[in-house]
């Protein structure tokens, strides 16, 4: 049999628990996808230990060669947050941010499941399955903030929102997309009662799109309100649209009430194919636990399922899926290496 | 007996539920101030009723009445948010906002207990116990966005985040003042990863004013994380300072956890005392519901301890605190009317 699928993998291991998690998440990639594709990966030995040691965070060069993959998978990145030389985000914004902005992620797509076997911090959480799709290049991340006579009693810090009718539609558009695939239910989150500006553009926007998915109903929820919802009732919720910072806070609350952020994975998607999606589970680097085997590597390989649908490989994603939520069922009270979870969800998830 | 302490309130009883629930806040608040203090009141017929009927929101003749009194109790305000002449927080922000900015109200303070009687959604809270110290009067509720092309398909809207140094360490030091008074602890919540502006600027106030508060301990959370320890851990919480749309976003999930929006109590506080403070539930009017007796007056009653106490009231505060505290504790499954609950925690509340 002739492999005709290839799948060109960029791999940024990372910081922390970051290399631990992906390793086992590849582990499983390469079970689930067997003969499906030819995969091939390139290492990128980006974060903040790589940055401390050569001064690079993510120069253009790096850059042009991570946009000839398929897709990118990353582990976590991030040092120790009280090193004075990783200070204001540097490597958050240097590398993560901007890998979003030059590959113009604009959804960031968040799923969240209470699986089979997992235990929420809610008493009665209900039936959860909810996706966040969340825009991923504009908002109050675009980087368009300043300060003036900083550090005296005089100094005064803006930080500005941007939102385009360009960069809300397109996010718009693949949120109902997303909805009328699923339970047809769509949340617009925004704070439309105090930015009206962005609010409005957020809230015409919806309307517009709307009147072209009469199968989809879409309501609204302030992001104070969309809170209390999540957790007195997250069962309500199918596809919910929002805001890259909403998106940002609502998508940890999320993970939370899933179970926790050791189950949450994310995808950064170019639904456009233009330049490379990427894929990474939410959590950070954990630099506490790094080396010890002890973090979960469950996000990092259900980051790997959202990577395999989104590159066409639905019948591989879905048996890793399929695999955790076996191997989660299944988890009894002796805590396993990170390598023993990512082999015997690599051995379950065969193709 | 003569009565040397007056207290003149002025009312804002609003839509909805708001004055259902403000008789109940007042017949609690006279039945515990007894004989300490005169209490007089001035009914100011405000809100989305008063909006649609005669046009006015909040006019600047009776702006400069309610500046003279020496606090505000408010219900709620807000009328169908359907209705299109109600439509982009037209009421929120010409009345609740304007009067937040107007008697620069800097200090949101919204405490959370989980109190004994009350159910939370989390399955094990613990022992929570915590205050919110929300800015007021800055951040990206300063309405300073605006838009370009709105309706095109090259719309741009932008919404600015305003933080001044002033405006910052006046709110970071009742913070600290109140951790001081409390457990010790105090958590600045913000997003300095991202917001590297505003962020630094909350950041290198929170260590200045820390080197004067030795007897505090400081911690640091993104708020994103900040909403997942909301949920797996918030008793770590005693005093948390944020700024106004993280407090927005925070009070309404810690509300949820505490039991619910039924429950939870907000005091807009001018502590220099230039301008009257101003106390209301953190719920809304709540129109579905409106003139059935079916509306808890928890909150509203709440605000009212805050009130007394934030007036140097502090004894009259606690026999309310109390009071609430026994209701709760003894409520059986029978439905009581908002009139019911209200003459109860008075009674219990009696000078
Ligand atoms: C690390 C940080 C910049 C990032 C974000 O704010 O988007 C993270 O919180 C996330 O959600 O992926
Ligand atoms: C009604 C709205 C403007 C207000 C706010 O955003 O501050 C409310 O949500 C609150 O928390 O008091």
């Amino acid at each position: 049999m002739t492999r005709t699928r290839t799948l060109d993998l960029a791999v940024i291991a990372g910081d922390g628990i970051g290399p631990e998690v992906t390793a086992e998440a590849l582990r499983v990639l390469r079970a689930a996808v067997g003969d499906e594709a030819t995969v091939t990966q390139t290492d990128y030995p980006l974060g903040a230990t790589h940055y401390l040691a050569t001064g690079e965070i993510l120069g253009d060069e790096t850059l042009e060669k991570l946009a000839q993959h398929d897709a990118i998978l990353l582990g976590a990145v991030g040092g120790d947050p009280r090193d004075p030389k990783l200070a204001g985000g540097i490597i958050e914004r240097g590398l993560l941010l901007k890998l979003r902005f030059a590959f113009d992620h604009h959804v960031n797509l968040r799923p969240t499941r209470i699986l089979p076997g997992v235990t929420s911090p809610l008493a009665d959480p209900g039936d959860v399955d909810f996706v966040v799709v969340r825009e991923g290049t504009e908002g109050p991340y675009v980087g368009n903030g300043g300060a003036l006579r900083v550090g005296t009693p005089h100094e005064i810090a803006n930080e500005t929102s941007v939102n385009t009718a360009f960069g809300v539609e397109r996010v718009v558009r693949f949120a109902f997309a997303q909805a009328a695939a699923r339970r047809g239910r769509l949340t617009l989150v925004h704070k439309t009662n105090v930015l009206v500006h962005a609010g409005g553009l957020w809230q015409r926007i919806v309307t517009a799109v709307a009147a072209e998915h009469p199968e989809v109903s879409v309501d609204y929820l302030h992001v104070d309100a969309a809170t209390i919802f999540m957790v007195t009732d997250p069962a309500r919720f199918d596809v919910i649209v929002t805001d890259n910072l909403f998106g940002d806070i609502l998508t940890d609350l999320a993970a939370a009430i899933g179970g926790g952020i050791g189950l949450a994975a994310s995808g950064n998607l170019n639904p456009s194919g233009d330049f490379p999606s990427m894929f990474e589970p939410v959590h950070g680097s954990a630099p506490d636990i790094a080396g010890q085997q002890k973090a979960d590597p469950t996000a990092a390989i259900l980051s790997v399922a959202l990577l395999l649908e989104q590159s066409g490989l639905g019948e591989a994603a879905a048996r890793v899926t399929r695999a955790v939520e076996a191997d989660l069922a299944a988890r009894g009270a002796t805590p396993r290496s990170t390598a023993e979870i990512g082999a015997a969800i690599a051995e379950a998830a065969a193709a």
